[in-house]
């Protein structure tokens, strides 16, 4: 099988890869977007996204691809946890780190421990960890860089701190993206969004009266811009339960009476540990 | 007054600012959140900080300080076109170009027209637009900035390209923070957050409910990390009328029943464009 991931290689994102299809062929993408259409054509099989972190919230890139692509679905879900190492080209000293490369999410979440440890050190920001550790090891002075432990067996570069995020836990949620979804194992989450045409009150409470009056529990919800100025959004939900199960299948059809478009992104099967 | 903002000079935030309260004293802050503590500590009167853009949708570190910061409240809301421009040094030639600097946000609103006249530009990434003209300025080689019309004046850039944002309209949506909200205009809307203690069906429908009973339009709702696992949110919500209206009053009065937490972010006047 061939396997998208936003690359290079050392991101969160090949870690959840690998976890997801450690004998797949890896194929590298340079955003989430690329992970999309390299799906979508065939390029590869399937995908490896994520989608939202447990202290930052939703990747709006991969909700955004999930609303506007079509042909992608969502086949699999995974969750791993995030653990942010310093890492530092061989023989450099704590102390003497001046500059520090990395994601502004890797920034955000190890906030303390830089304030903490790096009070006067600049802060420089990459597109990915992996870009980071690739930009301090082409940096002339003593740099170091935020990213996973697996970034730092690639790159050859030594471990300065462990686990330096503010709090725990600290886990992503990955979906696999593919040409279609997953069938039924009888523990299964549905994903859709939906819109509508004008800006009423009480829209969006009738769509949640439909889940609520038949017991569905509503796992979450959020809303994106239709990008047709403010004040006019996309709703997503996730919902327990397969989109053939019947009491799934008879509620989306009442919401499309009233939603002006409704998109189912898959149904899966929810993630159960196997650690 | 003293007005703190997102700096340094040159951001779309200080030119929020500058419309907002022409005659203000502007203090620029590194961050969202230092932009909060100077507004809760007294250091300045107000702060103006984007919570909302048209194509991107929130500022998630925005909606993150409303929730947890104490002793800061919206007091007015204000609209802001955002037009993206080229900035480079004096005398470098578009053909020239090998490096484009700008903040993550503002590549992927222009991302169209970097495929189709800098394809093969390497993108660097900064934390403001305004940072990353400062970072082209400083570059050896033919760089060039995404940044707005005022950063070119205040760093005596020249601009080689106007309004190459992807889709129209792009606007953002920023609050002013204060020690306290507004009074009623008869035209005014509310900004709150809840949570719930357990993970139930129908909890959000019931919320809602209450809302929807009483015709009261929702204009946003949305959903941010509890940061305590996946799957747990606070609830964002904009609804229309002032928390003193009683139906305003009494429907939040009946919401706190079956909710484990709910602050108001306060209730301001609806942004009327004067010009």
């Amino acid at each position: 099988m061939r396997l998208a991931y936003l690359g290079p290689a050392g991101t969160y994102s090949e870690e959840a890869a690998l976890k997801y299809a450690p004998g797949a062929e890896l194929v590298p993408f340079p955003s989430v977007a690329a992970v999309g259409s390299a799906v979508s054509s065939g390029m590869v099989d399937e995908g490896v996204v994520a989608i939202e972190n447990s202290l930052e919230g939703s990747v709006n890139d991969t909700l955004d691809l999930l609303i506007h692509e079509s042909g992608i679905f969502i086949r699999k879900e995974l969750i791993l946890p995030i653990e942010h190492c310093i890492l530092a080209k061989p023989g450099v000293r704590v102390q003497d780190v001046r500059v520090i490369f990395s994601h502004p999410q890797a920034f955000a979440q190890s906030r303390r421990f830089i304030e903490r440890c790096f009070p006067k050190a600049q802060l420089v920001a990459a597109f990915s960890t992996a870009g980071a550790v690739e930009e301090m090891l082409a940096h002339d002075g003593d740099a170091v860089a935020i990213a996973s432990k697996r970034a730092a067996e690639l790159y050859g570069a030594q471990i300065l701190a462990r686990n330096i995020q503010d709090r725990s836990p600290n886990v992503t949620r990955f979906v696999v993206l593919a040409d279609s979804d997953h069938a039924p194992t009888g523990n299964d989450k549905t994903s859709l969004c939906f819109t509508f045409a004008e800006d009423k009150p009480g829209q969006l409470f009738s769509v949640l009266k439909e889940f609520a009056e038949r017991n569905i529990n509503l796992v979450k919800i959020e809303s994106r811009p239709l990008r047709e100025g403010l004040g006019k959004y996309f709703f997503l939900a996730d919902l327990e339960g397969h989109r053939e199960d019947p009491i799934i299948a008879e509620t989306i059809d009442r919401i499309k009476a009233f939603t002006s478009s409704l998109k189912i992104f898959g149904s899966y099967p929810r993630y159960q540990n196997d650690a």
